[in-house]
């Protein structure tokens, strides 16, 4: 039986023109910033979101820690919203590295507004303790792969600017969101002070994400990087795949919000869940059983060659990703609609 | 023209006896835990709370912030509702000193119980970071002064119990709580790991609080204390008035309810202010004015005598204590109802 | 048998003046900064460091961590001799709570030069951790209270500015160094970012250190404070007895360094002690047993109402202060005398 | 010209079979535990050291800074010799991550013993921070590659375990100890609680550490590394390169160590630097050049195509690898020596 991973895009496996470019990149040591192929994927990844600069990072969670650290002092509060990633599935670095506070706000679909933000924002008063970073994420995980439009963006640009806060952006999967829109992503980020993408996930690279911002900011985030534990050596193996993964993986994405789609509309059509299609948007399909029983339902795909996520008592995720195809997806999408049926 | 102050029941003012109390103390030196007052205040709010131990602290922030450290781990998770002292007024010490996130859920009236609870609780996940501990607050500030019964308490400590949990209880203006019960604190708190409640405030201290707790806890508690900075010397000048405070100062907090009472109703008669009578349970009144700006509504009072707090943009609090009698919170009545017809 | 308390200077007991001026105290919240006499201490320790502000604390230890936090960032390093007190006895908190890592120098007689300091500032490597703050101690209290002179001081003012360091001085005992001088802790003091000193201790209040330095340091320092749990309420009972210690404190110290000197010399003649004489320049003496066995030889002393401390295997130390007069220190070094001739 | 790169072992580049390895690998999510090849590798690791578990990390400072958090808490001391990496080129991350300080004793040639470290574990006094761990370094990199024996680790093991006190060994170069003593490295390590060695330096891998010990550690590093941002996906491809360097690279350390020898005894030949011959005991050579400046020496052999590091204002180190073979040592030698004669 062959399985259908939809827990999630993680689990995508270099091609095997990455496993090439892996086998014969150019090295060198990157603490002494002297790896070519490092440097290459930096200069590039900067040039595709118009920065000055970007730096490599073994994962997205070091990405987003990163930035968080570098934007805010200890004793801080960040703004963010209720269901982030940053918040739910970071190991609560924002606090126990960053030493910031959370400050959460719920917003519909995961789309963070500055209506919501506003209100959130300390009072300037000595024995408060005053925020230090807005962070959003788009697409947004938990809330479904929504995309946050660029108009939403700019409003909190132009307030955060107004009101001397940073804001950083989780893009994690920001190039599904600039597909599902049809913008570049240097458009979609150019207000943030920095943004974290990955280069795995939907992209397809083994490994590695990237944070972009300023040189100055990027210089920092070098020895926090190192900090961290993140200054590989001979990364360049890494990069290697990594550019392919910049190069040649948005390119297909609209595939996988096509698949997801499929996905979603035929377990909607079961009549068995609850789903809001309007926030499929991108590779992300979450949808509540009226019956209950995520882990069971979860279960019994997993038996007929099925994976997928159970994200609460009641409530499944898939995501798609190249590593399943549209023959894939439909078989899937027939499995889930009969289990819930069962 | 005289002053009513009802800003805080923080701004109390030693009584007479408090000072020649203080001026009579017998006293050595605490940090070797040789402070006579010291140590008879700390055996008697033990004894109060049917506890092992207690330790003196010089605030209720340095309390709660060293019950929150005692019991978790840095990188956990800190459960408490979305309006705690904890949260909005002890400078974001949960993540800057604990280096732990919070987790917090909205709950009616600030009344936190175990439905609110157990979903929030961490799965057991080895990329989450887990929960460390249950914060509640009673009587909850910021919700207006309102009171959890002993009832939702015990399915608390029971359901805590059985998940491994520790429970603190950020108990500020506990005899307030217990007062408007009728039940007793050692009644009302059993089953926390850990109580802190507050020597100034509503019993009057100039300066104090206290934790209670096992004697484990509470040797530990001494190091952490320590690490703070309040290891204070000849504390017991400021334990001579905090005894005073633990034996005199419960038995009139019933005043002070009634008074709020008084506040309360005049304004709610108003017509002008949303308020929810219900919630007005002990000597703190928050309402909501309809026609906002409680910024300049609470300079009128101040133009007027009568200081109060805007807590949010039109949002107002006012907070009773035994430097305000009854004649005094007629007259703020009378002239915050006047100023609201403004 | 009447007891001489030599373990320390923290134990000394608040005057009767003291004790009226604090039963009589004007006070307010000080956490609103309404607090009169809290106010009118941090005036006069700001004139008499000739300094901006000033801040009362609880304790030296959160003035010296208040400062920490102040000047440094999470990451950072701080220089400090390889006996401080800020690392020896202020339980870790440069790193728990202002997470920096200490780089200790050991200096004779804890006399730490700017020919300490310059080699073990941090070279500027992305990779290494920088050098945030230097912390000198005077008195230096384990090297047994020597005295830093002002021309030491003035080169390493002059040279950490040119390094962009600031520079915090523990100055728990600062007036028993410009006592020994013979120059006023103003000019003692000038050059350095912020001076903690303690109003305990020699100056004899109960309670409370102040930390001095410019307005924007001392409001941020405020921040911290209420962050440490150091926001005290009616605190002008204790800034009361304050006010005293720092008017009449100061004057009296030389006879405590004259008593200190009457047992170092009493000890060294014994012959059976290795003591540094030209150490003894204040009012701690420090000295090796050359049988040691500290804890016996202390635990002997107790025996006859003469307490000290055993700060190591083989080394004592006595602190004179004002409750131990001349005649008890001279029966205190006799005792001491026999004591080793046991 | 050719570069000879003896500025570390870390610049080390993938061997051809490596790279061939890389491109073959099996991988999957390691989030999950999916990756087969590093599921290998850390059997395979934990085989060789006889441990029950071990942990594939991206680099060794995070493998450090996971074992330091995993062993201590916030507040507490670690003790470590002076010069020690977890120290020096770590980032502050003990105190900045794990909340702890350092407490450090000088050690000749870095080897630290039960004697250095028994006078500076903290007394059990409720108001010092108390020792959490020790923490040992072998090959000791800064005191140039020296060698502690077994039977001092052997002392250590068991007055710590008396002691109640977890010992971890930064084991970045382990296996060139191991050689040196013609030990297994199982046998060398055996009593530490946790132990972390580099699959990059002299075995050759691109990208990789390890930490060993038991599996419930091991389970708890896990949550660690997640949060420090090392939770690589498909990071079988890193893996497939440290199972030929754990495999292969041992065997031919040997070869380094000669190699550093012949750099040694030619510059010691010179009479122009001082060097211990004795602490050229594996792959590091550390001399004092008598004339100073090591910068312009680094210079000025940089210009004739050889790399070394200058450490300090007149130390310079040489690193001797697999990527730089008899050869090009000696021809390294004699430029070093020329270069010392001009």
């Amino acid at each position: 039986m062959e399985v259908i991973d939809l827990r999630s895009d993680t689990v995508t496996k270099p091609s095997e023109k990455m496993r090439q470019a892996m086998a014969a990149a150019e090295v060198g040591d990157d603490v002494y910033a002297e790896d070519p192929t490092v440097n290459l994927l930096e200069a590039k990844a900067a040039e595709v979101f118009g920065r000055e600069a970007a730096i490599f990072m073994p994962t997205g969670t070091m990405g987003n820690v990163t930035a968080i650290r570098l934007h805010t002092q200890h004793g801080q509060e960040v703004i963010c919203e209720a269901r982030s990633h940053v918040l739910d599935w970071e190991m609560g670095m924002i606090a126990a590295f960053a030493g910031c506070q959370v400050r959460t706000v719920a917003a519909e679909r995961g789309i963070l507004t500055w209506q919501h933000i506003a209100p959130v924002i300390a009072p300037s008063i000595y024995y408060r303790a005053q925020t230090g970073l807005i962070c959003v994420e788009n697409t947004h995980n938990m809330a479904g792969g929504t995309v946050t439009p660029v108009v939403v963006f700019e409003e909190i640009w132009a307030e955060a600017k107004k009101a001397g806060l940073p804001v950083h952006l989780d893009g994690a999967r920001v190039f599904n969101a600039a597909v599902a829109l049809g913008v570049p992503v240097a458009k979609l980020t150019s207000g943030f002070d920095t943004v974290m993408f990955c280069l795995s996930k939907g992209l397809g690279a083994p490994v590695g994400s990237m944070l972009v911002g300023s040189k100055d900011l990027m210089a920092r985030a070098r020895s926090i990087r190192k900090a961290l534990g993140g200054g590989m050596r001979q990364a360049g193996v890494l990069a290697a795949a990594g550019l392919i993964a910049l190069e040649e993986g948005p390119g297909r994405l609209s595939e996988d919000h096509i698949h997801a789609r499929i996905l979603a509309e035929a377990v909607a059509e079961s009549g068995l869940v609850e789903i809001d299609l309007e926030a499929v948007q991108t590779n992300i399909v979450i949808f509540r059983l009226i019956a209950g029983d995520a882990a069971g339902y979860v279960g019994r795909l997993k038996g007929r060659g099925v994976l997928a996520s159970a994200i609460g008592p009641d409530v499944v995720r898939f995501v798609t990703h190249l590593d399943v195809n549209r023959g894939a997806c439909e078989r899937a999408a027939e499995i889930a609609v009969e289990e819930l049926e069962c």
